[in-house]
């Protein structure tokens, strides 16, 4: 919620209203609100629980402008972008963006039949994140990577069966360029047809048993990778 | 439930029964359970759902012996060890077993007030992780950080609030030695005297303007730089 004030007094969007319930937790917020000319009304427990979609709410719903920008320019000037492709579970997707903003990405880019990143459950499991780093999304996911491409992005398919992984290309510099880490869904990964369409292709490595990590973690390692390449 | 098999196969532990469903999916992993010996008994849709208590059940359902070794088996010869300290949420556990595995760790060693291993949303989390690697537990965190000493192990907290990021200490040769890694609750990390009675505090960087990673996520970037220095 702070976020979300923080990015409305940056001029990145508008928090239009906020609906409070009578909790002393909350008073320091609604200062900041009324500071900052947002409206803020009581509602009971129950019409907070309602509008916030969830059984366990934290008492606090605001009414927010869109957070996504377009393409060109969440992608303009990036070095380090993730890009979701038919992600369509919101938890996932925004634990992703979290992941992507604790890693200094300068973007999440939401294609194909991805989960729209205003969904509830993807705000909270970003934990503030959409209002940290521009966030933008298209059902065509070909004009997602050609705005990568665009922008100088080098485009990696993060795919369990690349033949080579992650750690193997960074040794031999790979990572140190612009680079749009390409996620697929944590059940399907991403479609063949897809990976063949990206410039190239990197597995995080199993040292063991597992078969596989799911998708947060897989994008924390891969995220990361490149963070400390760009930083090296 | 493979893995549950294969565990067993390997004298590691026991499957004693399996319950499946009417299901064409189980034919394999039936014709599997009755080649090893293992009795296996027809139920409803219903029984299954109240026996693996969920509500999305797979229809199997095996009964096997308890996954966990004495601590001091788990923690022998080891390299690189997970503990958990204090972590009540079994989705969290398990996708940290998962996350371990993949990463080629030796042991998962469940500290203090931590979730039981053999919790059904833990196992399920693991996705087969908890019969692949050695898991081990006690109540007494001091017993675990003891037998990770006496394995010559390095006792390094993950903790978001440390002077030092795990980059900086990577770059420094710190990581190429045997270490354990001790992880925290998401909700409230490790208590400062668990932290100060450590080797060392590490934290994740964070680059951007997220406060923090998830502690799958987190573990996801530790577990896999360890690993990296193990094998440079």
């Amino acid at each position: 919620m702070r976020e979300a004030l923080a990015w409305a007094a940056a001029g990145r969007g508008r928090v239009y209203e906020l609906f409070v319930t009578d909790d002393a937790r909350h008073a320091e917020l609604v200062r900041a609100a009324v500071d900052a000319g947002v409206p803020v009304s009581p509602v009971t427990d129950r019409a907070a629980a309602a509008l916030s979609e969830t059984v366990t709410p934290q008492g606090v719903v605001a009414v927010c402008s869109p957070v996504d920008v377009p393409l060109e320019v969440a992608s303009r000037g990036a070095r380090l972008v993730a890009v979701l492709h038919g992600v369509s579970d919101p938890g996932n997707a925004g634990t992703v963006v979290r992941v992507a903003d604790a890693a200094g990405a300068d973007a999440v880019l939401f294609a194909g039949d991805t989960v729209d990143p205003h969904n509830g459950k993807c705000v909270r499991a970003s934990t503030g994140s959409v209002f940290h780093l521009p966030v933008a999304r298209s059902r065509s996911a070909d004009e997602v990577f050609a705005a990568c491409r665009a922008a100088g992005l080098r485009l990696i398919a993060a795919d369990g069966y690349a033949p080579e992984d992650l750690v193997t290309a960074d040794l031999r510099g790979d990572l140190t360029r612009p680079t749009a880490w390409v996620f697929g869904s944590e059940a399907h990964g991403l479609p063949d047809e897809v990976v063949a369409s990206l410039d190239a292709s990197l597995k995080v490595p199993i040292y063991g048993g597992a078969e596989s990590l799911n998708l947060a973690t897989a994008a924390a390692v891969c995220l990361y990778a490149s963070a400390r390449a760009h930083r090296a």
